[in-house]
């Protein structure tokens, strides 16, 4: 088939060429030229702006906007459905928040334009390995653009007889619009959790070997890459935090302020709205937004409580 | 009733003050000889070593250690287990583990000697406010020495009917050794649980003064006065906290790494131990662990773990 | 001053009483016919509609709504907008959502008529104790109307010298259209916070009675009785607690599922949309959450979990 | 080579049974006759007691003791080390509490046998996935049974040039006595963080199909099966649960309290100790801990104290 794409970062970019490698067409367009030079080279086909990229594709077409989450997304489909006709369909593929979905996917639908949210998960490694999809929109433009998704799977395994194949494949018709989104955030909520809970056993492991008792000298990447064969905790994650620990076991390199994004914050936030105990996913996203402060204004008045009822001193100095 | 004390610290020093204003006596010790001098000058007797200070006292003795908890009090309360007779009492009013005071009960009653652990809170306000004091050890013991916690406790309030009038005073015998050190461990659970709330909720305040969205340029001490009359979080943290803030909303003189100490500790221990749920006060013991470190090892790890599967820098740069 | 309340239950009605107490005036209305009755014996003057309460108010009005967060509260809102008059003011007491405030704020705004919002603490002991109100709204209205707020506040103490008179009587103008119900939110984010602190040592004090080690047979009424006076965790909470403790230390009357409200919800969600960590305040939320589930479905996931890896039985049987 | 084994529950046994397929003998004991001679027939040389499984055994020998931590272990390595001689190593593969593997090391010294402590993970699919071994003890008991760690082992993956083979197999030696059994503590700490991140998720995507506003149909053991490939939450963990949920989505075979064992107390423990903090892995433990209560004290508090200040009910009906 052939596909349109908007945004060619790190994502977009290997979609592109996962989906060239399995032998599918697409037209790209980004804001860097550069991009859209280096893209061509691969095979793809560039375009310099949204009207040429609409051009160059036959009817019904299908465009996927991989872009950050937000103005820059909401812009770009916004101008999209204005270019696009009945038939054609939109795909974002970033990180928005599910309910914008459901409010896009309407618009579009009144100029009779399909709109798919699909979550993308895999980073950089997705074009080797493939790209985990979580896919929300009508049933019908799911099963047409199925080549598309099956070339950026993984793919691979026999799914259980009489099952949709798709999942054991690795990608997966979530639910109308929203849908696809919805189960990325939850995914990423997920993998804050199991990033944190291997973030501390780790931190737990490096104080041993400084321990003012009972110090185990431990070599913390040899316990990482053991661990990553046979034991419980086996996981991509582990795979990655194996690999950086054997790279250097002190991770100098790594600062300790940590970065967060929608869909962490979004989990939590759902999870409120629909009771449902988040104590590990919420814990875990606290955690990151206490690496990016410094003397908090929580700590600060914890010192002064204490300084008020013992007389203790202004703090402790690190 | 005739007391010795030996440690003159802060809070040492001021329960003699205050025992000393109810009639009492004391025959005071500590090894700084100024602090003795000092509280000479308020009516106690000073004594510049143990044995000098158990010379003084009449049998049955009654000797109340206030010292950091650790070697300290050990070695005190070892050396005076030899130097004191049957029918004595040792108290240690510091904030030792119950278990400990199982151990130390158990060597004294062999030698005739009756150990009573009081759990003391009230911190530098005490002198004026009174102690809430949390005692453990044999009944008979408890009874003897009554005016003295009489004179110690805030008191002042009559008790139901019937009732033990000492808890409607502000001090209760919890039960046999160490248990009143392990009401004070479970209260001081509680301190750290109650503080870290109030520290979130300022936290909060400050924040929505700079928020990039829909700020309020709050007051927040004038916040924490209004919440000090009438409101369901009213509490002695809450005046504490107001007196700060109003002195300096911004909290500039106190750092943000916050001390921790063996009771918020052990609180978590005893209820891992005995299968009790106790998210929040774990939370808060970790909010001041966390406190005290900067670009922590599992803050690193998650940096590491994100450029690893997303391709994203290195951390964020605070 | 006269005043207008519409909404009569706990707190409606004893907010009338305090006032009339005060000398004020009030006419009032309520669904439940009854409950205009017994104002009107205790002075109130009845109103049996939004019409014939508007019409009994002189110019310039103040219209007090104390009723269920919500559509209650929206659609009563709404109509006396309709029925009131420029330089009129509508106060919602109850706890509304702030942004719903903004909203609500700039549409009378439009029409000539002021709009505060009042967070309202004090529970059912407010008549005698005093309410805690923290104001949002424009200053000129909050300043003409402070004689009503001088009345419900607790009252009693002595700014300090300069200082705004009203944060120590207990009430406070926290900021523009909003304000006041975003620290109420706080407020009682930190409520649950509180609450949970206590719940999960007065457990643990409790769980230690019948511990399979080590266990003390402890009064927990008795130790929760000393702690009101001169510990550091005294507080209103505490209060409420040992008198609860003191009729039935099970606590028999009483069902473990807990109900919670919108407030303690958004103080997470607003922490979450600010970044500021708030481990504590979400855990005690989740707490709530987790208490009012049977079996939950994430608790199954464990046990499916266990069952797979180590051939764990079922689950643990209750 | 030879060893000894003693235990032969779902561990012990495919122990055995990996051993024997890799080339090695076993004598093989467990209390209940009927085990023995179940393993009899899969190779091993069955041993009626202790006595007979020594003198069975070729000098120097090794018996690895696979018991459920505390008596049971206890006992038998108290009693082997009575029979064992000078050369002789005692392997415990359970899951001991790391500071008694310290203690029984010396012990074993002193009489010239070797003890190593094994955290062995892998569960009921070790046999055919083979057994992650985190492996503590005397570096030349280590290097000597090497070949049968290498047979446990899932082994597999080529090392990095110039580094220790083994971890990239699957074992590893952590360091002196009790090491092993450290790693394998903070491995189950890890390994209930990353479980209670899963199920949480699971939980969410679960009550997301019946929310009351924006519910999604979602198929969750789909939504699971395409995780497993290509997603950044791939796992064993995810595996297991993918399974469990596609055989039943609703897991209503398994029960919502879910047990726990001591090496996750152990890690909140050990944290506590060094200061670590561990939000993630202590609120996972406590999630076990409360699913474990019915009609919890501390949700009766909450109850109590809602009931005190709001006049709310005794609580909500489930």
């Amino acid at each position: 088939m052939q596909i349109g794409m908007i945004g060619l970062g790190r994502m977009g970019a290997n979609l592109v060429r996962r989906l060239l490698r399995h032998g599918h067409t697409a037209v790209v367009h980004d804001a860097n030229p550069d991009t859209i030079g280096t893209l061509a080279q691969d095979g793809a086909q560039g375009a310099s702006g949204l009207d040429e990229l609409v051009a160059a594709l036959p009817a019904p077409r299908v465009v996927w906007v991989m872009l950050p989450a937000g103005a820059p997304t909401e812009d770009t489909i916004t101008r999209l459905g204005k270019r696009l006709e009945p038939g054609d369909t939109v795909i974002d593929g970033g990180n928005t928040f599910y309910k914008d979905d459901v409010r896009r996917a309407a618009a579009l639908r009144a100029r009779g334009i399909d709109y798919l949210d699909i979550g993308t998960s895999g980073g950089v490694h997705g074009l080797e390995r493939g790209y985990c999809l979580m896919i929300g929109g009508p049933d019908a433009a799911v099963r047409r653009l199925d080549p598309l998704f099956a070339a950026l799977a993984p793919g691979g395994e026999k799914p259980p007889a009489g099952a949709d194949p798709r999942p054991a494949q690795g990608y997966v018709h979530v639910g109308p619009a929203g849908a696809g989104h919805y189960a990325k955030m939850v995914h990423n909520g997920i993998e804050y959790g199991m990033m944190q809970a291997l973030a501390e056993g780790l931190h737990l492991l490096h104080a041993k070997r400084t321990a003012a008792t009972d110090s185990y000298d431990i070599d913390v990447a040899a316990v990482a890459q053991a661990w990553r064969r046979g034991s419980v905790v086996s996981s991509w994650l582990l795979d990655l935090a194996a690999e950086a620990l054997t790279h250097d076991g002190e991770l100098t390199d790594f600062a300790g302020a940590v970065g967060d994004s929608g869909e962490g914050r979004w989990t939590v936030d759902s999870a409120v709205e629909h009771g449902v105990p988040v104590p590990v996913l919420a814990a875990a996203l606290f955690a990151r937004f206490r690496s990016q402060q410094q003397d908090s204004y929580a700590d600060r008045v914890l010192s002064a409580l204490r300084h008020g009822f013992g007389g203790h001193g202004l703090g402790v100095r690190r």
